[in-house]
Parts: C-alpha cells; sequence; structure tokens
C-alpha cells in the first residue's frame, strides 16, 4: 500500500454536512492499491465501559482518475459529531488511517482519529434550491432583440447586417428581450444570465460608468422592472452581471482621480503607487491586468465597500432579480464577499451568487462567500473531448472525475456548467461546424450534474468565434435557424425537467473508458433508477460489449423523440459515428 | 516518482499570504523520493511576445516526517498576484506538477498552473503582534492566592490544608492575584490566562451562572478592574475564558426552560428535542457530550448571539482584557465565530482570540475565526517523548515537523502551546517526578514556535495528577518552592526575551534525530543567527558525532547561568544523562 499517497483532511471536499443532518466523508488513495476502505466512526462521548462505540461502514468507490481512487460515504451521525478512521485494505494487509497517522490496529486513544466536532446547521453549504433545477440562458443584451429602435444608440447598424466589431451597434434592448422571452419559455429556460445593463460606453457594458443606472440603450428602468416581471410570470430567474473588480476608465471617481490626483476625495477608493497618476505608458495602479483603463477598486475602504455592498442591495429591493454573477470575482477580497454575501442574503435569502473564477475555487465555496463558480474545468474538458476532440477519452473521464472530487456535492449540484460565452468561440464553431458533436456536447452538459447554461443562439446553430465573433445578432428568421437542434435541446430540457435521474438528482460516475475507439460509457443513479450513457466520439460506428452494464438494461430512452422503448440484450451494442444510447438498467 | 503522493492545494496551509506582500507556498512529497523541487511562477498577465513570463527558484526542504519531505519557499510578487507550478526532480526525470495534472514539459497553457489570484492586504491572517511575544501563565483563581478573607465562600478550607477535591474551597480571589504579581514579573511572563471567573457554583466556574457578572468568591468588579490595571501596569496581558458552547445549569434561561416547558420564552435558546424536557437519565436536549447539567446553547438563535456577543464586547470595553479563550469552541458555528471576531475585533484591534480545539483546527485559522487553537498536538508530542518517554525519538520529530506543516506560519507564531493545564496532570507528576525531564520540557517549549504557557506553579515544582489533583493552592512558602528550577524558568524566559532567535522570531527544523541513543538535535534559525540544540532524552551520557554539526559551532550558550562561552569543536559532544548542550553557528 502506497501510505503517502492516502489523503483526508477533515475540511473543504474531504469532510462537509451535505445537509443538516448528513455529513460526507472523502478519502484519496493511489489508483488501484487498495481494495476496500471502511469508515470506523462513532460519537465522540459515546462511551461504555470505558470503550469508546464505534460503527464499521464500507465506502464506496465512487470515482477514479489515472491517479486515484475516490472513496466517498454518507453518514448521518445522530447526535451531529462524529470521530473517525479509515480501515484501508489491500490484499496483503489492513491499515488504519488516522488524523494521527497510520497504524496496524485501530488506535485506541480516542484523540488520535480524525473529528467533525459538530454539524450547526448554520453552517452547511446553503446555495438555493431551484438553482439546482434550473437551465440557465446567456443574454448579451446589446445582440439578442431591438424591440424599440427609439433608443437605439448613434450608428446602430441594422440587426444583423454586418458582422460583429469590438465597437459596433445593433441595438439590443430590454424590450427585444421581452419580444422574444416565448423563445425561452418554449426551449424549457428557468434563468437568465445578463451580461453587464449598467452604464457604460461601450457594447459589452463590462466599462461601468455608474453602478446605480442602467444603459439608456437598453431601456429605462422602468422598462428592466417590467422584464423582470415578465420572466418571473414564466418562471425565469434573473441573474445581473456585477464588475466589483474594477470600474471603468469614466467611473466619476476615478475621472475626478485623473483630474484632482493627491486632492481627489476619491483617492483612496484605487490603488494609486504615486502622483501623478499615469495611464501611459502603463498604469501607475492596480488594475485588471495591466489595463490602465480598468482601475481595481479597492474594496478594502469602508467608503467604497459601503457604495459596491448598496448596489448589490438596490438591484435586488428595488427590481427583485435572483442573482448576481460576479466578474474576476478570485481578485477582490474575501473579506468583501463575505459581507456581500451577508447583505444579498439578508434582502433575499434565496438568491444565487455566482462568483467568475477559472482555478479551483475551493476557498470561495465554504458557505461564507458564493454559492457557485463558473464550471470551466468542467467546459475545457468537454469542450477538449467533444468538440475538438483533442484529448484522449480517458483524460476527458479523469478530468471530469476530478471537477467532481474536488468540491463538495452540494457545491457541484449549483456548478454554473457551461459550454461557452462571449468569452469563447461558440460550440458549434469550436466542433469545427459539426451539428453532432454540439448534440453530443448538450446530451453530456444536460445529463451532468450541475446547473448547466446556454449561450444565446447556440441553440439554434449560430456559429461564431472568439470575441468579437461570438457576439453576433441572433438570428430571428426560422427559416435560418437549425430548428432540428432546437427541438434536440428542448427535449433535453424536458428529460431533465422530467427524470430527476437525468437531471440534478442523482450521482454520475464513468464505468467504462476506451481511448482507442474513443467512447465512454457513464451511469447516473439515485435510489429510483439507473441510467447508463454512452457517448461515441468518434466518426466510426462502434460496437459496445454488453459485459460493461452491471445490471441487464430494461429500456433504451430514445432521447432525440422523448420516448422509451422496451430493450433486450445482445452481446453487442452498435452506436452510430458521434451518436449516443442511453439505456436505463 | 511517487506522482501520487505529491500534493499541493492553493488555499490552507500549502497557500496563504504571509504578510501584505509575501506569499509561501508548500508542497508535500513522499519522503526521500524528490531530491528537488522549484517553483516556477509569474504574474498572470505579464506576456512578451505572446510568451508567459516565468522566474523559477528552488524551494527548501524545511522538514520531513517519517512520510513525507515539506518543501517551502517565500516569494514577493510585484503585482500581488501569482500562476505558478513545481519542477520536480529524482536522479531520473523532471516532472511539472500543476493544477492541471503532471506534466513531463512545463505546460504553455496558463490555465494549468495553480493561482495565487491576488494578496488582499485585508484578507492576511492578522493575529495581533504582541501575542509572538509573549509567555503566558495560566491561573486557575480558586487556587492561586487568598488575598480577602472577608469575601471567603462558605466552607473555604485554610489555604493549602488538603488535598483538592470536586467540590472543595481555598478562598482563591483577584485580591491574591493582585498580591503575587511580582512573582510573575520576576519569572517574565506577558500574559495571564485566566480559568473562568464568571458567576457559578462550582470552584471551577465553568458552569456560568451569569456571563455578565464576576463570581463573588473572586471580587467584585472594581476589584477586577483593578487587576486588570494592575496588570497592565507591568506589561502582562490579560485573557479571559468564554464557555459559550454550553450555559451551566442554573443559567437563568435554562431554569426557566425547566420551569415553563414549551411555554417558556428561552425555549430556542437551546436545542431541545421534546417535552417535557428532562434531565433524567439521559438529557433530551443537546448538551456537552451527554451531561445534563451542560445544556448547550442555540447560538443560531439571535437572541442568544446577541447576547453572547455583548458578553464578548462587554469585558473589553468595561474592563480593558486583552483576550478571549473559548471553550469547547470547536462545537459552536463557524458562523457565530466570525461575527464574535468583528465584535471583538472592533472593539480591541489586538485582542487575542484563542480557541480550545484539540484536533486539526485549520477551518477556524483561515483568518476570519481565531487567532490561534490550543496547540494540543505540541503537548502530546512533548509529553509523551520528553516526560513519559513513551514514544521514540522519531516519533516525535515527526508529530513537531508535522504540526509545524499542517497550520500556516503566522498561524504557528501565535499558537498556544501548553505542556499541561487543569485539565490534565501536572508536568512534574507526568514525568514521574524527574525535574530534568521538566527541565527538558521548559527548554523545548520555549525554544519553540510559539506563544507558550506555564500552569501556575509547575515553576515552582508542583505536582498534582489529573483534576483535581492538578488544582491544588499555590505554594507560596518559598522553602517548599524549587527554586532552582523558578531561576532555570526565569533565565530561559530572559533567552526568549532577548535572542530574537531562541524565541518565536526564526525557523525551526530537525536536523539529526537517534531513535537507539534516544536524542535530537535541531536548529533554530534566522537572517542573523544559527542555533543547534542538542536534547538528551536518555538516562546514559551521549557522545553526539560532531558532524551533525552543518556549520562550526562558534559559541555555546550556557542556558542555565544565561551566559555565552567559546567553543573549540572535537571530534564528539558530551551529553549529560537528560542534559542538552546549545551552540552558535
Amino acid at each position: 500500500m502506497i501510505k503517502e499517497a492516502i489523503f483526508h483532511r477533515p475540511t473543504n471536499n474531504y469532510a462537509y454536512a451535505y445537509d443538516k443532518d448528513t455529513l460526507h466523508i472523502m478519502l484519496q488513495t493511489k489508483k488501484d492499491d487498495v481494495t476496500s476502505v471502511s469508515l470506523i466512526y462513532g460519537d465522540p462521548y459515546d462511551w461504555v465501559d470505558e470503550k469508546w462505540q464505534t460503527e464499521n461502514k464500507l465506502m464506496t468507490k465512487s470515482g477514479s482518475t489515472s491517479l486515484y481512487d475516490y472513496w466517498t460515504i454518507a453518514v448521518n451521525p445522530e447526535f451531529h459529531r462524529m470521530r473517525y478512521a479509515f480501515e484501508c485494505s489491500d490484499s496483503v494487509q489492513t491499515l488504519y488511517y488516522t488524523e494521527g497517522g497510520i497504524f496496524q490496529t485501530p488506535p485506541s486513544e480516542i484523540s488520535n482519529y480524525f473529528c467533525f466536532p459538530y454539524l450547526n446547521s448554520i453552517d452547511v453549504f446553503n446555495a438555493p434550491d431551484w438553482v439546482k433545477d434550473v437551465v440557465w440562458y446567456q443574454i448579451f443584451p446589446e445582440r439578442f432583440g431591438n424591440g424599440d429602435p427609439s433608443i437605439n444608440p448613434e450608428g446602430t447598424l441594422p440587426w444583423g447586417s454586418t458582422d460583429p466589431t469590438p465597437s459596433n451597434f445593433f441595438g439590443g434592448d430590454f424590450q427585444g428581450v421581452i419580444d422574444h422571452l416565448d423563445h425561452l419559455t418554449e426551449l424549457g429556460i428557468g434563468g437568465i444570465y445578463f451580461t453587464p445593463i449598467f452604464k457604460a460606453y461601450s457594447n459589452h457594458k463590462y466599462d461601468t460608468i455608474d453602478y446605480m443606472e442602467i444603459d439608456p440603450q437598453f431601456g429605462d428602468k422602468e422598462t428592466f422592472r417590467r422584464l423582470v416581471q415578465e420572466c418571473h410570470k414564466r418562471g425565469i430567474r434573473v441573474m445581473l452581471d456585477a464588475v466589483f473588480n474594477h470600474s471603468g476608465f469614466y467611473f466619476p471617481a476615478f475621472q475626478d482621480v485623473l483630474k484632482n490626483q493627491e486632492n481627489s476625495n476619491y483617492k483612496d477608493w484605487f490603488h494609486l503607487w504615486d502622483f501623478p497618476v499615469e495611464t501611459e505608458p502603463k498604469p501607475n495602479y492596480d488594475a485588471f491586468g495591466f489595463v490602465s483603463s480598468m482601475p481595481k477598486l479597492n474594496t478594502e475602504n469602508p467608503e467604497v465597500k459601503q457604495y459596491l455592498l448598496d448596489v448589490a442591495r438596490y438591484w435586488i429591493e428595488e427590481f427583485d432579480i435572483d442573482g448576481w454573477r460576479l466578474d474576476v470575482a478570485n481578485e477582490v477580497d474575501h473579506a468583501f464577499w463575505r459581507d456581500f454575501r451577508r447583505v444579498v442574503k439578508s434582502v433575499k435569502p434565496d438568491a444565487y451568487i455566482l462568483g467568475e473564477i477559472w482555478h479551483d475555487s475551493m476557498p470561495w465555496l465554504l458557505g461564507d462567500q458564493f454559492d457557485a463558480v463558473m464550471n470551466y474545468p468542467f467546459t475545457n474538458s468537454a469542450i477538449d473531448f467533444l468538440a475538438k476532440k483533442s484529448i484522449p477519452a480517458q483524460e476527458f473521464a479523469d478530468s471530469i472525475t476530478k471537477v467532481l472530487h474536488m468540491y463538495p456535492k452540494n457545491v457541484n449540484e449549483v456548478a454554473f456548467n457551461l459550454l461557452d460565452s462571449h468569452d469563447t468561440p461558440r460550440i458549434l464553431t469550436l466542433a469545427n461546424g459539426n451539428q453532432d458533436r454540439v448534440k453530443l456536447l448538450y446530451l453530456f452538459q444536460l445529463s451532468f450534474i450541475g446547473s448547466p447554461c446556454i449561450y444565446y443562439g447556440d441553440e439554434i446553430g449560430m456559429a461564431g468565434g472568439q470575441d468579437p465573433g461570438c457576439r453576433a445578432c441572433m438570428e430571428w428568421n426560422e427559416d435560418k435557424q437549425d430548428r432540428e437542434l432546437f427541438n434536440y435541446v428542448k427535449t433535453l430540457l424536458h428529460w431533465r425537467k422530467t427524470e430527476p435521474v437525468f437531471g440534478n438528482h442523482s450521482n454520475f460516475k464513468f464505468i467504462h473508458v476506451d481511448n482507442e475507439k474513443d467512447y465512454v460509457v457513464y451511469e447516473k443513479f439515485n435510489a429510483d433508477k439507473r441510467l447508463l450513457f454512452i457517448i461515441n466520439n468518434s466518426e466510426e460506428e462502434i460496437e459496445v460489449p454488453s459485459n460493461v452494464f452491471a445490471n441487464t438494461p430494461q429500456k433504451e430512452w430514445e432521447i432525440d423523440n422523448g420516448t422509451k422503448k422496451e430493450f433486450v440484450t445482445d452481446s453487442t451494442v452498435t452506436v452510430q459515428p458521434l451518436g449516443y444510447r442511453v439505456f436505463e438498467l
């Protein structure tokens, strides 16, 4: 046994409260090194005749990568407290892994055992329940629909008349979104994520001038209020984008600094290194990257903090929005986010707080800051495998298994799973125009754990490269839409909504990976049902031996047409090139 | 190379801000598996000609256990942000360990690298500076000095006239402490930790009746105010003990529940399972352990929370105390402790917040809750090796090295390092009455990283077994005091105060461990000086080969008499049975 590869620490993804009565415990071991793991656990105060009372339960191997096996278990300690250790066996020995080290026999001294001292319900990671059942739709407001030409900005071009550039305008606005809400309802969308809507000069509005005002090219506050109301009538939540890491160049406080320098009342609103403040050749102040037009806000300054927290509160209280997506969230201080959560949850306890973080985000997901982050590890793996075919099946399975085990399950259930966005090429373009690959991407995304998001227009087959290409005007001419794709996505959303095991109320596990034939087999399962998905990522037809089924399939789910049929096992199962099959076991 | 044993995650002890400009990074590998590790790092936005600009710096092996090597480095990223990876070499290969996996060559895609997105100074772990230079003295107030017999509780026994029992009283009080402050000043004490002083029936006062009142047997509030003032005049800080996990049985709110049951206004102050509330045979409510007289307080209830936060604020604002020690801190919710910190630091930014936690305490030491915990892993290792001789030298070195690497350095520097307390036998008793062993314990404790604490009376050689034995009356008759021991401890405190490298302003590392001869050699070092300690834990004289010295000793420090002398190296160094030698290299 490779003792040095055994890892557990009672925090983060390794030991956490899943709900007010349930602890989840995970152990990591070297792949194929340990043959079984049991949890030895007991109440720290439960002693009979000076002997500590413990139970012993087998843990489940819930996933494996090329390096590790992950062992998990859920337990419900009666008095909400627990000491525990791991009994690890291989073919030659059994060892006891504890906080105090590794022993040949279970240590008698209770202080050696790991401790989860008390499950206090207020500390349970508590993202809004509704997020688990929502499929999001991301809208870049300048490009979704022009419903009110009277507020077009100067120089607005006819809708879709030309390719998007970093600086052109097509007049998308709130009325345009309201006019097209039926499109979202038909698809089955439960939430809209809007990129910024606040006053700013650019077409993307990430260069905020005033966080308290809507950019007039989108409409006025009354129109926005009506938009939120119309969404809510249709059961659609609304999430806005907050750029709190840095302001825009024309944010009045920064302009005041440029004008009044040392004498500015706003000089402590930023991180200025010296005077005079200069923007060329490089900014002499902290910025996003080294971009002088994006000065980093000093969120440690109580005035700045209060201003931004007032912003957070205002759009919820006044307009009833349902969530905040936080731009460059990882560069803002944790202390700010803790207060942000406090304010947001005090005015709307079930608001969703979503951080933009591209790397390991555990420190923001401990329950005191964000509900979720944008799940780029998921994005990258899915795109590399299913769209670009640039990684082998095993690497795809490894990275997906890793992301599922690097966070608690209640965190994964609300992760924001995107395939693309206004910051990346569109999936059809990433897939080199291949509609079959787009379908595999959607099948995987929409059957996976988390809160998936569709980028506007992808569902009707829009293409587009890296920004600005991916920001084209929404195609509303049905003749130019890929209606077959639309209906496919709509059907997937229906499966997700009607079958808990297909969606977010189940577990996910790869059960077979074939690098050579380039396919993967995964299961989704809960107490009621067990589904098996075969995804053929190759352009050849494949024969999958039926021994990949642990249980005999009873039915096949015909995903495309929304039906199920009886299935009789054969020795192999044929899957079309870039095809898939879904069985109920 | 055992890839599966390589571990790093950008959080906790693995990547943290040491101060507002410095990041500490740590990597864990299998012992003796990797021969060198370098950190590859750069600013995430520093690109020249589409190439990311990085530096490469060797990391230091700062410690090893029987299982692991720990590699550490301090870096100062100019713009307070960093992406990084580890270059790990052994005799046959070099591998690149990143967030995205392990590679044969440094990955070109920056998203693979670990990320410390921004060092915001408000997020730096920020314990009070003074704690680093304090030696504490723990006082159990009923047993330190009876200075005002007029307030003796009924049945008070003559001072020291008999052994302590769970229920007898000797009339220790605040005036008794004031009267004996010179004893502390002479020793060199910088802080007193008082076990509870609030109104309660028992002699230990952990059964709180009123958190806003001092128990009358100790004096009135004016006397307490005078005590704090007298301490402050002598440069001695004062820390009180807060029992917030549970109340005493006679706490009025709990009595109201017992009397009025469902109709009590305080029924939500506790975790009651059903009515009627019963204390026998077992409580039908949450308690400390299953002790019905210690009902767990519902700290999630806003009324309870407010009451306890008012308590926390009151004793600081009104009496200027300098710290809170938090009893059973691990069983109270994290949300409560975050607010507790907010309140305490708002009234006294440099107050010390110390939690009683016996196990891995990382989740409480992230900067948003406690400044420190009671360092029981340190205690257990030191006692088992130096007092009881129940573990071999290597196990001692392993556990001390482990505790130093399981927390950030700025956390270790303020850890509360006790050797014993009112909850354990006294060190002299643990050492089976052997004064030499007590001296080795003190030498190790007082030359170690952290904030050490002396339990009242240990310094003059008091003995005593498990509670109540360890709670005897302080011996004030100098003829019965071990004055030699007192002078030895006093000298150690002087070394600690006058030599930064001896105390808390340096690094600690074992450099040699001998299980057979039962001795250890460790170094303390900073930019100015390097000390080498040899501790002989055997009852035989030992010869230590001089090749354990990496550098040639210049001087020997004669700890006992507070002097240094020239030292000429011989081929071996002799150390007396249970003796020690300290060299300056």
